[in-house]
């Protein structure tokens, strides 16, 4: 068997789970009673967390697939994001409109580059 | 080419691909007549016939993500997934509302290491 | 670091990104003026030129996860699709319907073999 190397696992999910130099993780807001550009920001520092964590930077992330409650807060996003991404370096993205979690108003599902494995 | 192992190929889709030693594959309740509870029960059981399928184990599964017809099926979900998911294995996790085809209250798209190809 | 292919990268997204012999992108209509059916066939055709982008074919799509506008329009996009994908070649697909940008009634977010990479 390929090695699997979870990090943070509940009873639930794992909080990043690396297999052939591949992260694979969600993150939604510790703190769901901001707003959406303050989750949104919340959600990018998470994301800069667990890259730190599994020795990746945001120059490796492959794919973020975005989860808005209300698509209308893309500006929102946008507006954190594009100063977040490092230039010339931007993942895939999808960001699409769906019902999350009670309070929840953005969630990311991230794919990145994770060859230096913790 | 890299190989591509393809299992149950339709003209639509394929049930499941393989690649990389990397399992990619989508299940839906084979009986979408019963209530949310027994579509969770019915695709988690096909997720393990999957896995038996391609010589994987629950212990393999990487990432799953979850579209709910009603996010208040999160619950009837979490009950059946949480005595499902081995201790210290679980897969990283996302679960959003969607709309999903008519009767299918649950969808998951599922990644799995895959090392033994079938 | 492992090798990262980043093509067509703008402030926001990227293009295509390739990594370990995967490519991941996601395709939403260039010209949103048109119905469903005409949005699905640009997009079909849209895939096509990537895959021809990267050196790959549509017999390297591993998966692809549909969102539609309108859960409706998923007899347009069968009817383009099936004949699309080439026979014994199917990736794995989901199609569900959420939320997308004004005007926009597809998206897809495909991923495939890329062993020639560019």
């Amino acid at each position: 068997m390929s090695q699997i190397t979870r990090l943070g696992v509940s009873r639930r999910w794992s909080d990043v789970v690396i297999h052939n130099g591949v992260a694979y993780w969600v993150e939604v807001a510790s703190d769901t009673s901001q707003d959406a550009a303050g989750q949104v920001a919340q959600v990018l520092k998470q994301i800069d967390g667990t890259l730190a964590e599994i020795g990746s930077s945001r120059l490796d992330l492959l794919e973020v697939l975005i989860y808005l409650a209300d698509l209308d807060d893309a500006a929102a996003l946008n507006e954190h994001w594009d100063v977040w991404i490092p230039a010339g370096h931007a993942p895939v993205r999808a960001c699409v409109g769906a019902t999350l979690s009670p309070g929840c108003l953005v969630e990311m599902v991230i794919t990145a580059a994770a060859t230096n494995e913790p």
